[in-house]
């Protein structure tokens, strides 16, 4: 389990930096000399594509992946189909920016059947996979934690995540491991080496004790009780080499000064991930 | 997935109506028709034992359970074996109210290791289980939900909880299931199907969208998205006929008025349950 000694893997996730325009982050980037950033679509409506896509160019950063594609699950047919176009478009976003990968939030079920609802995650999947090979992307599923399986996933654990990249069985799809969402698992060490070969991001933040908000309350690495370290030695171990992004929902941390917030995330990465 | 037409199942968990006492809650399941109670140790103490044990015997009440013991993990093992001396205290408790099962709540870790802490937890109950299976006591495992692994229980599944039953397979330790821990969980109706023979409660309230709060935003059952007459059904499968606790912490439900909180609880059990 040996410390970084560079941030050579290191990635500003933009939900991070809340405030800042795709612009911004990418500047803040430049002067913290941080080489990856992850990009979210909200940001990148504002900014345009083509802004963007130069933006990321001319820094010489690494888009390590676009937030975010998914929400397969819908009442109706008609509606299950218009969020596959949605996700289409996601993905010739994340072509456009040579994104490592496009983020899948798998999204909750439309009534009580929640196991209905995994089964359209999967007919979503199937639906997308074909487009997203055709342009390049590749699809990573991110595993929320259950305590979002009312909202925003049913895909809440590792094992779910990889089952189903299993029953694929294509390049082009794999999982997104945060450490929020995953380090309660008592499988998860398993879990991660069952991901061998189909690790496609890695996210690192905090869990603080007491939670302060579900949604807003992720702490900076080190403020809380996850074994950074030995996570991240699980996912290497795994053969993942890619970037690692800080993805924090924080209000606190979005009041702070942004060029502030990436010093100390640089730090934090390099003591505790 | 027949409806229950009758309540001759339904226990009130004394944290549905945590203003009172537990000789108010006693004498409101009378009024109500409740034939059950689950007591919590906070309101033991404040009514005293002899007194409650003569409470309930007097108004015929079934105690479902006893709430809580658990708490294992702890920094030195002088603190540990506090611990147990402190959950053998529960145990006599239970023992004097003849209740159904001593519920367990595990506790956290006390540092970063929840691995360690998952090891804590099975010493606890290695040490904790002759002491109750001399008084006739049921010890009952009850895994809570992912999100409170920081602070209340790094036992989180009912896959784990029930892993820990078959090692120590003993018939005075089972399993508690409360629907708002495990709903979420893909692999559910296959831990409850492992469960048969062990399960030695069952609690039932709802998951509202979106969450209130983590701790004090359980909903009143049909108020939110868990399946539960699926669930019961899953668990009456399983063998279990015992009580059926209702066990919601809700700040607007503590503030309503409580003999109206019985009546609803007993509607929405008979109509969702």
């Amino acid at each position: 389990m040996e410390p970084f000694t560079d941030v050579s893997r290191l990635s500003l996730n933009q939900a991070t930096t809340q405030r800042w325009s795709l612009r911004e982050a990418v500047e803040g980037c430049a002067r913290a000399g941080i080489p990856a950033i992850s990009v979210w679509r909200d940001k990148l409506a504002e900014t345009g594509l083509t802004q963007a896509v130069r933006l990321v160019r001319d820094a010489g950063l690494r888009v390590s992946s676009v937030c975010r594609g998914g929400m397969f699950p819908a009442a109706t047919a008609a509606e299950r189909q218009a969020r596959i176009e949605e996700n289409q478009r996601a993905v010739d976003e994340a072509a456009a920016l040579a994104a490592e990968v496009l983020v899948l939030v798998c999204g909750p079920a439309p009534n009580r059947d929640i196991v209905a609802a995994r089964a359209m995650v999967r007919a979503g999947i199937a639906a997308l996979l074909p487009y997203a090979q055709e342009r390049g992307v590749r699809l990573g599923i991110e595993p929320l934690h259950p305590m979002f399986a009312g909202d925003r996933s049913v895909i809440v654990t590792l094992a779910e995540a990889n089952a189903l990249v299993e029953a694929f069985a294509s390049p082009w799809l794999g999982v997104v491991a945060d450490v929020y969402h995953i380090w309660w698992d008592p499988d998860l060490y398993a879990q991660i080496a069952r991901a061998k070969g189909h690790i496609l991001g890695f996210h690192v933040n905090d869990w603080l004790v007491p939670l302060p908000d579900p949604l807003l309350g992720r702490g900076m690495m080190g403020d809380g009780v996850i074994e950074l370290r030995r996570i991240r030695t699980a996912v290497d171990a795994a053969g993942y080499t890619g970037p690692i992004e800080v993805e924090i929902f924080n209000q606190a941390l979005w009041n702070m000064p942004y060029d502030e917030v990436l010093a100390l995330m640089r730090e934090r990465y390099l003591a505790y991930v």
